[in-house]
């Protein structure tokens, strides 16, 4: 029978098209035997439908077409039937075969490693994520497939456990506490990376060859890296459900729930707010071409072309002054824009986050007077292309 | 016999109850032979006495009474010796009796590796350190049972070696450099890690199941971290003898000697002075619930319920003006604390260290004066909740 | 024959004396098969003649006289027949006898590592690198011998390509990327510890026994580290071609080309700006018993004895203003200095890069009226020996 057929023919009827599906390797706590994480060699965000519709087929996932989220065990016997079926429709399983078919190489593979354990990860809807599965699921998605703030992702903090970390395998802590004397005295301790609930991004993701990570701990797992970003190792770190969206260069932080736009410049220790403390909540971008200066904080989101200038915090809360020629040429350049604040001795003087999400603010410091001043940015930032 | 009765009868003549001690496994240098590093499994601080009394007749201690402090040598004739004993009085020694009995399985599984070394580690008293033995017994003892500046640890630079660490095993630098080229190119060479005195935190300590440290470079050994303490990855480091005394969320820099109290942030590249280079010697302590903002700097110690806004740097010199209503609120707040300073234009004018260790201290800047300005704060501090 | 005058018979006629030389162990990528890396177990410049002169004959050389850099495949039949040759003049290979003659041993373990690859690379000039060969050879060259910018290196960027390094091991992002379902899900997937087109310091370098850096990831390929110095792993960094020339603490950010003298302290979270991004692309450099306190950021380059003050952004373009009794004494710690700016209300207001270079300068905020001020810096800068 014709392979695309088929799959029309199982799709035909009581069929749910996922918004996301992927096989994982499961990993189980070496005490509890819980699932403390897991590994996709591929994710599928609305397609490859046909593929899922054998999967749908094989493992009589009809049961759960009403459910948001779900995920079922694969068993030996299970991956050998879907390799088996898909060799029947023609599919070749050697190297070469392979190349450029990810779910073929992920059920394969799956099929040659029976000492491990495999599960099939569905997403029906975009709900708030109930198990680690989804958890983990989501998270890579945001790491390979969409910009930060794409999923939801609401109390993903209490379905990971907090883990020790060496390579790429998590260690239940009180398995380390329990066994420390018989490690630690054969000299076979293990070497901890880390200890936290998320893994980091390098464990999962292959970047784009223009990705340039200098340091795995400055990556967290759900993380969006975009093509041609630079992550320095001095003070830079991006969390998950943050990252950049286009050339970015980062020096600096981007916390939670904070974007940066393509060809922006976070430099050396400069810090974006992010949502998880300290703020109101409000997650910032800074949009296009902007340079945050070194040492700089940012607690407002900025348009294109703004500059915030080395060492200079600009809060919610903070006071700036803008003078009538800069109020009129940033008017000129935010249509529309409204800049509530109150005139004194000549200059406007208006809160920081009345301004945020404007274009070509230069944020300074008036070096001799001391006071925060906001200019119209005639300096275009650009990234060093030699660099790529 | 009974145990305890035994053990009561070696305590009864001659005996000296110690401070602090540990069985450890003892690791020597490449080219020198020299003890370079020690691992333990467990490390007992006033504490399991009668085990030790078990210790101090078989390997005949009583030498060693009026020594501060000392190590002896374990041989494989005095594990089995010590091990033997202990199952003449019952104690079993299968992995499930051990559960929970930290010293009967450092000793036993110290007799199951005859190919390392061992030795035992007592301390009789709080002196300055005198070999790599007690320097790496009391760092222990500061990450996993005391708190920063609770014992004398004079001289620890003096005593320990530096060394290239790759995974948990120290490499001598000599060696490394004379055996550069075979290594090098049989692809041997190891993967160094870092090149340092100090062991990582991680590297022998489990910490407890509600922290997070999110890169072990972050945290040398002797740092103490309180649990809830979380420790992120972009610019924080904790120093040896410096910490956590409660849930603390870490992204700046807590240097050589400093401590963080409960509920307390140290914001993103925030920087708390150490006594080791540019300062006045004088440890900082940051108390309860307070906030230093990205990238602020405090050279001065903080009560409870303080602020540091973002971007500001707070040292001793600094001076800060006060208004005469921010002036009587903190006085509220702070009985009995006299404010040395001098007025000017109706503001108290104070140098920052007058003020060092006061409550509900908030440090801003006069965003469009420039000035530093200090108030009383009325703003609560609350770590996210969510984030555990 | 004697060695020397074999060797002086070799140098008599068309023989060129390299600058530099090495031997190789060439690392080629997994899908391309191109040469991605190189390792060195020694390098020379300007050193080592004789041996050169017996490869020079043995492998040919006198081809290459005029190329201003060149590298060939060493076969195991060349390795054999140069150890050989060595052998005929007496030198023996047996382990002691190779101590201290680093050439020797690197022909050696290249000789019985038969199934890795080498090569030798050689530069008759200093000119722009042409392949990864001399790329590799200049960047040890700046870390184990020369200071910053004392070799060209345009164009490094674009002769090295973007790999995932996984201990010391690269990997072709491609690679990776096509096996990732053969190896995630046999729980066989490196660990990546980093992408970049540089490999670290610590995988090419052994330091001095006196040099700690806390950060394999702090520290660039390419970088130089001056015996004595301390690199921390807070906010830190070191780029390549750049570095310290002495003692020095480092807890901030050295960027591209920067470099820092004997006996200065950059503070934690400190900024020297680099020449790749955001600057006029003068290299900075600050030099000797300077402290950049901590979270301060550095533009300009500074002259000996140099304070800038914790929290500080002294930029090219920042204003600040010196009284009558601090340039006096600048003038006096700067001979022949001229002090380009305007007067007002009595001070002189200048632009910090007409003092770009200068001794004694400390930069301070004025902590009340908020202002920039340069004094004339009267506390001595130094670092903790005890540290050491």
């Amino acid at each position: 029978m014709d392979f695309t057929k088929h799959c029309e023919s199982i799709k035909a009827k009581d069929f749910k098209s996922p918004l996301a599906y992927a096989i994982a390797r499961v990993v189980r706590g070496q005490l509890s035997g819980d699932v403390i994480s897991l590994c996709f060699a591929n994710v599928n965000y609305k397609q490859n439908e046909n593929f899922y519709a054998i999967l749908y087929d094989i493992l009589g996932l009809k049961k759960h077409i009403n459910d948001d989220e779900f995920f079922v065990s694969l068993s030996n016997d299970d991956l050998t039937k879907i390799v088996e079926s898909f060799k029947s429709f023609g599919f070749g399983f050697k190297e070469q075969d392979l190349q450029g078919h990810e779910n073929l190489k992920s059920i394969f593979y799956a099929s040659q490693n029976t000492q491990n354990e495999f599960a099939l990860v569905v997403l029906n809807a975009d709900v708030k994520p109930t198990s680690v599965y989804s958890a983990y699921l989501k998270l890579h998605l945001i790491s390979s497939h969409l910009p930060p703030h794409s999923l939801k992702l609401d109390g993903v903090f209490g379905l990971l456990k907090n883990l020790a970390w060496s390579g790429n395998k998590p260690y239940e802590l009180e398995y380390l506490r329990q066994n420390k004397a018989k490690l630690m005295f054969s000299g076979e301790y293990p070497k901890i990376d880390f200890v936290d609930k998320f893994p980091r991004y390098l464990a999962h993701i292959v970047p784009d060859d223009s990705v340039r990570i200098l340091d795995d701990s400055k990556v967290r797992f759900g993380a969006h890296i975009a093509p041609k970003t630079t992550i320095m190792p001095g003070a830079s770190y991006i969390n998950f459900n943050a990252g950049t969206l286009g050339a970015v260069m980062v020096e600096g932080r981007i916390s939670s729930a904070a974007r940066v736009g393509e060809g922006s410049d976070v430099g050396g220790g400069a810090s974006i707010l992010g949502v998880l403390s300290g703020t109101s909540g409000t997650p910032i971008s800074v949009s296009k071409r902007c340079l945050l200066g070194a040492n700089s904080v940012t607690g407002i989101s900025l348009g294109d072309d703004c500059v915030v200038d080395a060492g200079i915090a600009v809060l919610e809360g903070s006071k700036v002054s803008i003078s009538p020629k800069d109020l009129e040429l940033l008017k000129a350049a935010n249509q529309g824009a409204v800049f509530n604040g109150v005139e004194k001795d000549g200059v406007l003087i208006v809160k920081a986050k009345e301004v945020s999400g404007l274009n070509a603010m230069h944020f300074r410091l008036d070096s001799l007077g001391g006071g925060l001043v906001l200019k119209y940015n005639t300096k275009a930032v650009k990234l060093n292309e030699d660099l790529h």
